[in-house]
């Protein structure tokens, strides 16, 4: 008997993930590699950076997810590199995993446009330490401006300032923003912390620029109504860590601030230039491996790249966006035309079928955008709320989510605004002036 | 108007807590000094440290639990020393809190036995990144032993020893046992995970030494039908990052191993030591200051120790145990002495009112010691349980820990087993051979 058809899946996100259980009765023994031990939902990563819920309600661990799928085995562990004419997939401790096929879902974190000095000074929100660390700040700030008696310096640490205006970003204003308005309200006795100012800056002339204008509009509404400052067509051109300065128009002004966080710009992961170059294929200014039309990789039909580590330019023209939805399609569809590879039928076009998009600003208000059905307010927060649920892995977590949003929502409170892990003091402390 | 009596907590445990929560409606003005911005429910950590509960779980942000206490505020700071004679708290950063009635709650750590050296190797269990400490290298050791091929090296990363049979030492032994046994038995591919050797050592003659002897043995016997190999009268001689040295008897043993946690001995807070010192106390052994009969300090009357850091001998002839109920007793005592002083009434004595101790083993076993009432077994869990749910400070902590007991309880599962943080390569690796 042959030994089964190899697939190695690198990273854990919803593109490996979903290529993995696509596989669950194929014919093939599986090897999915992570670094982490757990499968992370993104798009609440923001909840847990504004103590809303915990790292644990949003990741699950992802030998848990797969430990009845026999073909399947997980390999904590760091990629490296490929050695694609040797079939072997390169880890940094100098083992090496081989494949037959093999799908690179390496994911993407944020671009500092060329300034990576800033990403200490303005972290963005990837990954759940990242999450901790903006906890930290955001709270951090605020028993500082309640200890300080210099109104500057008191000025400066209620000052938020969040960069780029899309789901993320807007998210994460609006959190902050209800964090500082309704939780925090009653919790300080020198500062009023409703008197924070929540800076929200888009490079753009509107917010969530993948949304229909009507939408940009009404959030951009919202986002003002909780308080958030939004400053469109305004481009950071210094960022540190007492002051962001930006430019608007002809315009350049600095704001004294402490607290900078990050949702801009898309960075695939480096792993994304080494399999490029070692493939022959190209990578566009992000980083991400331009595919073929099958997801495939220069000449090599049998490696593929999804997700947000792609640039998938053959429908439409331009990049698919990097959301949950088509790293899941992808993942779907080149897991099943590897089995279908392996039966000997042929090959099937990928065609991304766009399901609607949702963003949620503050406490009961959304944006959805359904192609044929666009709606905001409270109905677009309920779709939000009860499509977040039904797509989070574990049963577990959908129960206890719930009932956090129910506390969250009719408490305002949010019981996990903890301050744990190392201090910083370095990053905290301002820089000395020139 | 003379201005408030001005009462100083250090430290938001149970007993500082008890102090301020006693206080709320005294004609008083009362700070609450702590390094962390949370209230932390320790009985309850080494669920969090095997990945059964969430850190915010278990945690209650200060501010939140005392936003309606308008007579307290909250200052977010490292005590540094006293000065009794100014009638002052120092912090680390220079600033200084005066007071009028000074509290004292620091608490205690785990003792080295005077090999502080152990510390990193062999974590203990009394802070959220202790917790998360050993969540990563209980976990961490399985990931490794499934990738390695070396016998040996498996063998020692599958060899977890718990050093200190009190209750902390009972509780992760067999909460590790379960997760070898039962959550984790699914998720790998090359180990066997119910292989894994716990093993538990204690010094004297008996686990639990707090309780009647009848039931140390009935948690015996609960720990090894868990798989738990329990080594009484056996002292750690040496800790090493791949090996612990036992001595037993004449014997002296080495057990290779790669994750040793530490759950034993006490070691007051170096506040203790410092104010005594000031105060003209004394410390014991452990450093916990020697207090009066009030609670008092030294000479001086107005300053308090409470909890973990005091020792208690007034009442049987031995320190009072290092337990939540006792620093909760002494904190509504001294509390309610200084509201009293105010009002010119007289001192009352202090009195500890034992309220029965309990222990869990497991999942569904416990250990409960009323003095009138001993039992063991499903009963003693339940009871377990049901006080454990009720003293949680928040109500929504109680939904939320009820319903993962639930999931946990019925699954065997732990959602929240959850490798975060940095990694620590250098605490992993074996030392070099002598």
């Amino acid at each position: 008997m042959a030994s089964p058809h190899r697939v190695v899946i690198v990273g854990g996100g919803f593109g490996g993930l979903a290529a993995a259980q696509w596989l669950y009765r194929a014919p093939v023994e599986v090897t999915l590699i992570d670094r982490r031990n757990f499968h992370l939902f993104q798009p609440l990563l923001y909840q847990v950076a504004t103590g809303g819920l915990s790292p644990a309600n949003i990741a699950a661990p992802l030998r848990g997810i797969l430990s009845r799928q026999r073909n399947c085995r997980v390999l904590l562990g760091d990629v490296d590199g490929f050695d694609l004419a040797g079939k072997r997939v390169l880890l940094d401790d100098g083992d090496s995993v081989p494949y037959d096929s093999l799908i690179v879902a390496a994911g993407a974190s944020h671009a500092y446009f060329g300034h990576p000095e800033w990403e200490p000074l303005a972290p963005g929100l990837k990954t759940v330490e990242d999450a901790t660390v903006i906890r930290r700040r955001v709270l951090g700030a605020f028993e500082q401006a309640e200890r300080t008696t210099d109104p500057a310096e008191r000025q400066a640490l209620m000052t938020f300032v969040v960069v780029g205006g899309g789901a993320t970003g807007v998210e994460l204003a609006g959190a902050v923003a209800e964090l500082a308005r309704h939780t925090l309200r009653h919790d300080f006795r020198s500062i009023q912390t409703p008197q924070a100012r929540v800076l929200l800056l888009e490079g753009q002339d509107r917010v969530l620029s993948a949304f229909p204008p009507k939408l940009s509009a009404k959030a951009l509404r919202a986002l003002e109504r909780l308080g958030v400052t939004v400053r469109l067509n305004t481009l950071v051109t210094e960022v540190a860590a007492d002051h962001v300065t930006v430019k608007a128009g002809g315009a350049v002004e600095t704001i004294a601030c402490r607290t900078i966080l990050w949702g801009a710009g898309v960075q695939g992961s480096p792993l994304g230039a080494k399999l490029a170059a070692a493939a022959g294929a190209t990578t566009d200014r992000a980083g991400r491996v331009v595919v073929n039309a099958d997801c495939s990789v220069g000449t090599y039909g049998d490696v593929f790249v999804i997700g947000d580590l792609a640039n998938y330019p053959h429908q439409g023209g331009k990049a698919l966006p990097g959301v949950a939805a088509v790293a899941c399609q992808q993942g779907n569809y080149v897991a099943n035309q590897i089995w279908r590879r392996i039966l000997g039928r042929s090959k099937q076009p990928f065609r991304y079928r766009d399901l609607g998009s949702l963003a949620t600003i503050g406490r009961a208000n959304a944006v959805a955008d359904f192609g044929w059905l666009q709606f905001s307010g409270f109905p677009a927060w309920l779709a939000w709320l009860f499509i977040h649920l039904v797509l989070l892995v574990e049963f577990q977590s959908r129960v206890l989510v719930l009932i956090q949003w129910a506390f969250n929502y009719f408490t305002r409170g949010r019981s996990a605004r903890l301050i744990t892990g190392e201090e910083e003091h370095a990053t905290h402390k301002p820089s000395p002036s020139p």
